[in-house]
């Protein structure tokens, strides 16, 4: 296994070490045991707290985007295993401004579980709370259980809805909602070229073949909707949208944001040409693109592959879209 | 070959294209052949013109630091291959704003010759030009030799120093020396671990074995100094530190900024956790970092590696390094 780690024991603590030392103008450990991530600058009083939380292995996911505009905390799992529900609790206590807390995470099982018992929790320090969990990735399950489908990529979009609705100071209820119906309109779907290595483990998650593409693989190799046999560009965004537009429908004057998300060592080079392609697709029906999103938003480490991300956006999510965000892998100055 | 692309041959034009059709608010084609960027937005008149140009296959390098504060135009080559000087020319007439152009580009010899006849070509236009060739790859050439050495993620530094004292309202020859002095505080040192595959060739550039990292190779795949068994991540950071400082004294007090560049398929983690390595040793002599970057700067496409880059900051360079920079791969907003 050829990875640039110290001791694969010590993974999680030296890359948040790193990131915490690179970026502490904008974030803090919360205490010395490097699991939880706040924002260094005091958000305002009277604001909705954000916290999300998630394994390791999938940065910027989830702990680059607390900070200014996005989320206030994030408590750190173990590569691809999900933080303790008492790191979640002192994470909650800690991003409670007054005015309760939206926990915003994706839909797995530690992560749900988890999340249950530290709500309940911090009910006996009365700290009102409520649950969104990200479900965008449309290959995990059919639309009619799409209760159950897995959380990827989208779940940056709905950061950055929940956080700007924070600022704006709406209350909890508001919030929730907002950033509900903001994900009610994001849909993602993954594409998978090689495994990635879990460093503890030391051998790829999954195989597969030298010409073969894996439609729908999420993004700790769970198996997806077909193997295919290798696909150029233009045949994934096809694809990509066919099965987005069998859900949320795109037609001329529509405003969408589209996020293509390398999962690792997909090169720049391949992103925008596949964003070429979306981007010829969704032009050609009148739709307009603001503020596309190209790069690595949620990985696998080095797993090789896309995910596409379609948000269709309505007044309210479009402007706080565009809001101002920093963070230390998200930005955004309102352009 | 298992690559997002459409057919190799349209490569460049589809990234390209991808780019341009991603950063309109940014960026432009200067005309319909593709392989020319400029700024959308006009500089200021009076400005003096700065432009690169180079092979593909290194995103963001080149053509993603067009763009305020930093670069005026590129000239994009084919993959690891010169743009022609007929196209550098071009460029360098549609960036004169009536103070003369600085050419920036890598110590490559395609680069170099072709920058040559350009230059010379734009003089019966009565265009005043300078050049400025990036050297700072350590591992290139030994110290005695260096004007021979190879740019490599270095020049994203003179990018911005150059771009920065142009807005300033620098002349030419003021430019040229500020972007040179900082060049000679700026040194890097690669390592690859997994070769990269050329997409019209589809083979790839070298070969390395499972449990082996090349120490000084170049972006290109260019022999470094020696082959070794793979290090750890503090082995790498005290490895690249001590041939660094064979050239450049870090003493405490002194101000530094640090450039952990993945080549391509390093996952952020890894990249993190060695910045991590390389700030506790620069930390422990009381040298202060300003303004670490760690990402992908200048990558060979789908190379797994790291390169390490030390810019040694004086009153002035630290000034022009915090200035405002918005392309499409660099912001900064002066925090």
């Amino acid at each position: 296994m050829k990875k640039i780690i110290n001791d694969a024991k010590n993974y999680v603590e030296d890359f948040a070490n790193g990131i915490v030392n690179a970026h502490s103008d904008k974030i803090k450990f919360l205490n010395d045991d490097f699991r939880i991530i706040v924002r260094n600058n005091n958000p305002k009083k009277d604001k909705v707290g954000i916290v999300t939380a998630g394994g390791s292995g999938h940065l910027p996911l989830f702990l680059g985007y607390v900070g200014e505009g996005m989320i206030d905390g994030c408590a750190i799992g173990n590569v691809f295993a999900s933080p303790s529900s008492s790191k979640m609790e002192e994470m909650i206590k800690a991003c409670d401004f007054g005015k309760g807390v939206l926990c915003l995470y994706g839909n797995y099982g530690g992560d749900n579980m988890n999340f249950e018992m530290a709500t309940e929790m911090v009910e006996f320090d009365d700290i009102e709370t409520m649950q969104l969990r990200g479900k965008d990735d449309i290959a995990s399950a059919r639309f009619e259980k799409k209760d159950t489908r897995r959380g990827v990529a989208g779940i940056v979009y709905a950061y950055k809805i929940a956080g700007a609705a924070a600022d704006l100071g709406y209350d909890l209820k508001e919030v929730y909602s907002i950033t509900k119906k903001a994900m009610d309109n994001i849909r993602t779907i993954g594409f998978a070229l090689t495994p990635c290595i879990v460093p503890e483990v030391g051998e790829p998650t999954f195989n597969i073949n030298q010409d073969e593409i894996e439609v729908g693989m999420g993004i700790h190799g769970e198996a997806g909707i077909e193997v295919k046999e290798m696909m150029t560009a233009k045949e994934i965004a096809e694809f990509a949208l066919s099965k987005i537009e069998e859900e949320i429908s795109l037609n001329s004057k529509d405003k969408v944001s589209v996020m293509i998300n390398g999962l690792g060592s997909t090169p720049l080079e391949e992103q925008y040409i596949l964003y070429n392609e979306v981007y010829k697709i969704i032009s050609s029906k009148g739709v307009s693109i603001v503020m596309p999103h190209i790069g690595e938003f949620a990985t696998s480490m080095e797993m090789a592959g896309v995910s596409i991300t379609i948000f269709k956006l309505d007044e309210l999510t479009e402007k706080l879209l565009k809001s101002v965000a920093k963070t230390p892998f998200y930005t955004n100055f309102n352009k």
